[in-house]
């Protein structure tokens, strides 16, 4: 009956993540509890994604004060708003073709938007310059990151284009590279050092892709722990250091500079496209520790790498600690690019038409916030700082919570808005998972969503070895919302482990 | 030097479209201008794109301000803003994850506005019925067309994916179906007959296709012109029926129900699947002319065909009347389209992760706008009105005075935003471009920028045939910023003729 029963065999694998089946089964209990059905529970608790206003994380009020009045430039007028949001408001407006924001943008963004990102990057850097025609506004940071792989991606067989790629990665890259035709070259981050990428771990997953791909590029998000960094002081430093602060990740862990050295050494000497996502750069609390971008440490490296190694930086406005998901902004820099090569890039971003203008505001004020002197510099500040605190807080209580409960390894945390503990899951757990269909942490998950209305995520959708069970918890999320997760967590996985052992 | 020299040889032959060369090239007059730099005209009028903000048309006031409470939910207590404003920012928060527009929502959006969309669907074909199951939110129309070509595409050589493709089509069309990988088999529209599609020309293009590709999808989007049709009465129309008004297109013509069935009825024969761009459905202006919908003809012909043929219609907040391009939010319906197909069609939806929730929140008040006895439904009409009477004014107005300059004839236009007259050019004017590189609608478009500060599209970009030559203006403007546009394309025009005449 259908013309188009089979789609394209190219997207033929292509699969939604086990998060988002959980995600759908986690709004399906809302429904029916909205619908008065008795429970457990009287509500979801989802902390699987890095959704923090999910979970009530306040919005940062600068940033919505500008946005409501660049929608309803009445507001201009209106003398309860700080006069720094209202002109701020009548600066962005200023920018957007006939003082709308609902006139298209160019491709790429609001010009100004990418003149006030390269000003942020050249400060974060420490001077080493950025400039706005090597920015690119995008709808988040996915889809700049498309972008590139589609550029990237060609071949077939064992010509077709790898993409050296961590485990555990983000949830949705495998089938991101699915989508574009890329195959995905697995480099396993050693979870017993911490999740450090040990030295020999890339050239051994280069070697074993012989035969199978051409690797072109390699993905770098989730990295090394650094040596003896701890938690303790970090609430100090959160209030003395910059709000730039080595590289933080999925699994909470952070990067050395030695670390990000050796992996720039091995683009350069591999000829490998670095694609780095930085999203959690404002994330970072361990003690001492600083966000150190890719480029910075490229350039420190000298001529012979800040010249050659071609590099993409993504960041966005979602999973930092502004955590504007729903509005969808991010940015790429594109670093020792080909020209002909980044035409190319407007171009693909054209067939996307532009990226959303409220979302390009709120970048623009995450990266040009309120200075000193500015009426509206202490609240934000203070915003800022409290979201923060909030984070390292929760993720200090959550890892000695979580190393607390038998069977549950945790490695510290150090910067990013996620903990990412291990389980030892009884036997007949996992074989009853085995005969269900589902990885073992999939059941644990759901039965956790299905007994206490605890949305967390599964660690087999980032790509972990088999055998090797985790689940992912988002911690930016209010201290009381948490400590009810963990307390339902608690309870729940004694009662997971005596289930089960009563099987045994 | 660079790894990444070449890109994917799929995508070597994408290039921007004229239209943005020439937009670019707008925006460095514009900055010249604001530098100071002396020109015979003071700012640029860019009616290029259907992009009415641009040029001063005004925001729907209630759009608006539900969004700046949406945004800043303290607003919910300024008593200055109408309780209906409030009421619905507070049920569209509580639709939001955690009350803000902030968090992510389902890839194929907020399941409340994807049941508004229904909705309205089904109240705008007369009860033919809408699901929300098959309503995918997506970041403006061009986003959801990506998918559905990216699941129809395949084959190479003689059996690569052809789209049978109107011409003249959307600009951006052309350079969207070569990033897919997808043929365009060009069908042409017939300008003499009022841009009618002649009954046999989809048959000739699908013949002449044959050896070259296979078609397997037909897209429609400029059609015919009824018969008899004129402005005359259109004001009164505007007036007393619905707001939901045959088939409006990018020329300015509307096809008739007999030419969407004889449409219809080539996709039953020839298994093609149809993919609908209805954006301007709120934009019919003709005298006794209402929009109908292919789901609503498809499902009036009878179970042969309504059961059968699949279609994806496009709608977007962009191009019609309350001109929200920048919020980026569109939706497409899918019918009669296999289940399995549409699991790959929220996959793909799910890379680009959402739709913002800005946009979204524009797109259910442009399906569910205040209804009567609601304390913003006078000035909401009234606004939607006035738009709608100074669209129908500026496109009446636009028509007579450009089939009055030597040298130009145009069709009349009955709805859309957009009137496409025609140019016969001096051959001198053609030489000229051709020994430029230039298609000579460029030429003239170019031109007209450089000497009167106005930008209008050049017709190459839609795929006209050689040696036919248009321009495209959109009329939602503000009526005085047409009359200063006319003015200026008036005296230009006399002198581009003139100066050409001299060669010869």
């Amino acid at each position: 009956m259908y013309s188009l029963r089979e789609v394209n065999p190219m997207l033929r694998g292509i699969r939604v993540s086990p998060q988002w089946a959980l995600q759908r089964h986690s709004e399906q209990i809302t429904a029916l509890l909205q619908q008065g059905e008795q429970k457990p529970f009287k509500e979801v608790i989802d902390i699987s994604s890095g959704d923090s206003h999910r979970t009530g994380i306040k919005p940062i009020s600068f940033v919505r004060q500008v946005l409501s009045v660049c929608l309803y430039p009445e507001l201009l007028h209106n003398d309860t708003l700080p006069v720094d949001v209202r002109q701020r408001a009548q600066r962005l407006l200023g920018e957007c073709d006939g003082g709308s924001v609902g006139s298209y943008t160019d491709s790429c963004g609001l010009p100004h938007v990418q003149r006030s990102v390269a000003e942020f990057i050249t400060g974060r850097d420490g001077g080493v310059p950025s400039y706005p025609h090597n920015i690119f506004i995008s709808a988040g940071s996915q889809i700049a990151l498309k972008v590139m792989l589609k550029l990237l991606v060609r071949g077939k067989g064992v010509s077709q284009m790898g993409v050296l790629t961590p485990q555990p990665c983000p949830h949705t890259l495998p089938m991101l590279l699915e989508e574009v035709g890329a195959v995905l070259v697995p480099y396993q981050l050693s979870e017993e050092q911490g999740w450090a990428l040990e030295p020999g771990e890339l050239h051994r997953a280069l070697t074993a892709s012989r035969g199978h791909c051409r690797p072109r590029a390699l993905y770098i998000c989730s990295l090394h722990l650094m040596q003896g960094s701890s938690l303790l002081g970090a609430l100090n430093d959160i209030i003395t250091i910059s709000p730039y602060c080595p590289f933080p990740s999925l699994t909470g862990h952070v990067q050395s500079r030695k670390s990000i050295e050796w992996v720039i050494q091995f683009a350069a000497e591999e000829r490998l496209f670095l694609l780095v996502n930085e999203v959690y750069q404002d994330c970072v609390y361990g003690e001492g520790m600083e966000f150190m971008s890719y480029k910075r440490v490229l350039f420190e490296m000298g001529q012979q790498y800040s010249e050659m190694v071609e590099l993409a930086s993504f960041h966005s406005i979602s999973n930092g600690i502004i955590g504007e998901c729903g509005l969808r902004a991010g940015y790429m820099e594109l670093v020792n690019v080909d020209p002909a090569v980044m035409v190319f890039a407007e171009t693909l971003l054209c067939t996307d038409i532009s990226a959303p203008v409220t979302g390009q505001i709120a970048l623009e004020i995450m990266v040009n916030p309120p200075r000193p002197g500015d009426p509206s510099h202490s609240k934000y500040t203070q915003e800022i700082l409290t979201n923060r605190i909030t984070l390292a807080q929760n993720a200090q209580r959550a890892w000695e919570f979580l190393i607390g409960l038998p069977g549950v390894s945790c490695q510290p945390v150090t910067g990013g808005i996620f903990i990412y503990p291990r389980l030892s899951l009884p036997p007949e757990a996992v074989e009853q998972a085995r005969s269900d269909g589902l990885e073992a942490d999939v059941l644990y998950s759901q039965s956790l969503l299905d007994e206490e209305g605890v949305c967390v995520g599964a660690g087999c959708e980032h790509g972990q070895r088999e055998d090797k069970y985790h689940i992912r918890l988002c911690v930016l999320t209010p201290s009381a919302t948490l400590e009810k997760v963990l307390a339902c967590l608690g309870s729940f996985h004694l009662h997971f482990l005596d289930q089960f052992s009563q099987y045994a």
